[in-house]
């Protein structure tokens, strides 16, 4: 059952807008137009807010209902981020903004999967995939990938990958570079996803979220650049990690326009359309961010040696993100998994359990290199190397 | 089938936080803890942000991930203001911030619906609800409502609404003040509906976006006011109507604890949580909203009169929200319905088509009194005389 270009049946059931077919002439209309076809007041915020008066002034629209695909600036000056950083030549319709990465990855898993399909879902992978999954009734199959990839660089991933494919699996969720093993995945390796990909039609998700954040020479490649996988990946992007704003809750999805549209619906039935004034704000970092994004990968860097030079326990160097992963199994000495995730509290770290990453995880920990200031960064990897020194 | 206090099973194929059981031993260790476990980096942005000094120094986690269940400073204030201006005692844990009203009826019908199970949505209705309903894979039973108030406020609406129920029935739609007709219920009305409600175990879900906009002494009363509804009713309300912010895309539930914890692990898994710096920015708005909302309602009174007094076609006075729907049966004067959508927008106005809120309005309209400024409402008001007297 190769799925691309084929859609979820729910999606049929939900009505895009009413507008659109009105949207040429409304245009053509301009400024004669009164606009009373939506709920929105034209009355600007009369308390005082935390923004600057020249954004509001620059933006007037910022409080307002946006086009649901997105305001046009930030399109404009993403599809240029995409084109010029990722290698990918998109045009502003073939980037739209979402509530985070994390909704564009939901609308993808809802628009895309039909209940009882299969996905095929590298391992470790982000935990909040497999629910979505779920959810659109789908059934994630967990393929240890990442961490095998640091044992056997050489891995025949096709071969490999192959075992796993059966009549119902629709759909490959890929995330390079990795999170939580840091692992990032070169332009071999990705040749052979995307010729898999190819070959079985599978619907690509390419979750991209920590875009720019590599190490060491590893380059992020996004795989929708190869040769004719463009029409069938869902790329994901973030503003949480190298724009450093999780808390605006924006993120974008990069893929052919009508892939767009058809996902959009499913997200304007969920939130209507992520924060206008958050989209509008994030249009300037995103043309300055050759300014000022190295100095952000430098110091993740740093922070990742700290950690890897201190810890006393075994693990591989992550290429890329903010995360180190590794397995406690030899440092046990007997003890429960889940006692030792304890006793680090107890001692004053909070780490993530493995086994949210996947069920062949569950005697691994993630730990974040950049959640804390190097200084408490150190104290913490003392504290660690005292838990699993017992 | 009464539903209420039954959760979809979707629910059950997601986990909530596995931080949760750890919370209590976090909290205790507080400053002292090195917070390694999530995936957020310590460092704020480094790029020029249009957002006020002081705020940021106030909210120094303005950027970053926020507790799913809101900020604590707005939980409170939110809790607050339910208590006080909707007379509905509730504390900071029975609020929980959404990506909009839309987000939290959308969560809602994900998390209470069943696939087969029916949802009583009296209409008009907001468009987007119906779709909401069958993703879920449910069936939302029209039920011509409130225009029916307006010719007849006496309606047994117990003996009205019982003909619609079946053994299928899980919950009612509710949305006073009424968008598209500016119905208001009053206090008997929404007492039957209670009465309703809480005889079939229904879930009410209370669609309360145009909180605080009602004109001539008309008042808006939460459903979940009345006895023992508090329990079954997920009361809706957003920062995109009074609070003139729909750029914002925020709005709030209110329930119980249990059922908004729940819901919660749907919101995770679709966009993970509100905008953190969004919900900072509207806790001091939550608080002084009696010195600047009054001139709000008053501005959209003015707006509606203006309206009201020069729209040559009969219409029901709207008692709330910002909203004008009247039939335009009688003026079509043998045109087609949506060649006079056309002609409206061919003369400068674009008003919305009645058939998005149920079936029963195909031969209506709608319009935004407040979507543009007296002038041009004034204008608009006179192309749209011209358009009907033809």
């Amino acid at each position: 059952m190769p799925s691309f270009p084929k859609f979820s049946t729910r999606l049929d059931q939900l009505t895009g807008s009413v507008f659109e077919k009105f949207l040429p002439k409304m245009r053509e209309k301009g400024m004669d137009l009164v606009r009373l076809h939506i709920g929105d007041s034209y009355l600007p915020p009369t308390y005082a807010l935390p923004i600057a008066e020249d954004f509001m002034e620059k933006y007037p629209y910022f409080n307002r209902y946006a086009n649901t695909l997105g305001v046009t600036e930030l399109r404009e000056a993403l599809a240029e981020k995409i084109t010029s950083d990722n290698n990918l030549p998109v045009n502003a319709d073939q980037v739209m903004p979402t509530s985070g990465a994390c909704s564009a990855l939901n609308i993808t898993a809802l628009g895309l999967i039909e209940p009882g399909e299969e996905v095929l879902v590298l391992t470790p992978a982000w935990p909040f995939f497999f629910g979505m999954v779920k959810v659109a009734g789908g059934v994630p199959v967990e393929i240890p990938f990442y961490t095998l990839l640091y044992e056997n660089p050489q891995l025949d991933i096709a071969e490999y990958l192959n075992r796993f494919i059966t009549s119902k699996t629709v759909a490959l969720y890929l995330n390079t570079p990795n999170n939580p093993s840091g692992k990032v995945l070169n332009r071999a390796q990705l040749t052979q996803v995307a010729e898999f990909a190819k070959q079985h039609q599978l619907w690509l998700i390419s979750d991209e979220a920590y875009d720019g954040m590599t190490y060491d020479g590893c380059e992020h490649i996004s795989i929708a650049t190869f040769p004719d996988m463009f029409p069938q990946t869902l790329s994901v992007f973030t503003f949480s990690k190298m724009f450093m704003f999780a808390g605006l809750r924006l993120g974008y999805l990069a893929a052919e326009q009508s892939v767009l549209k058809n996902l959009n619906k499913m997200m304007v039935h969920q939130y209507y359309s992520p924060s206008t004034v958050g989209q509008y704000m994030m249009v300037e970092p995103v043309k300055t961010r050759h300014e000022w994004g190295a100095r952000f990968t430098e110091e993740c860097r740093q922070l990742r040696n700290l950690c890897t030079e201190n810890l006393h326990i075994p693990h591989h160097t992550p290429e890329g993100t903010y995360f180190l992963f590794f397995s406690i199994k030899d440092f046990l000495n007997g003890r429960d998994y889940w006692q030792v995730i304890d006793q680090c509290l107890d001692i004053g770290v909070s780490v993530a359990p493995g086994s949210d990453f996947g069920k062949d995880f569950t005697q691994y920990i993630r730990l974040c290199f950049a959640g804390e200031s190097p200084d408490r960064l150190k104290i913490a990897v003392e504290r660690l190397n005292r838990v699993f020194s017992t």
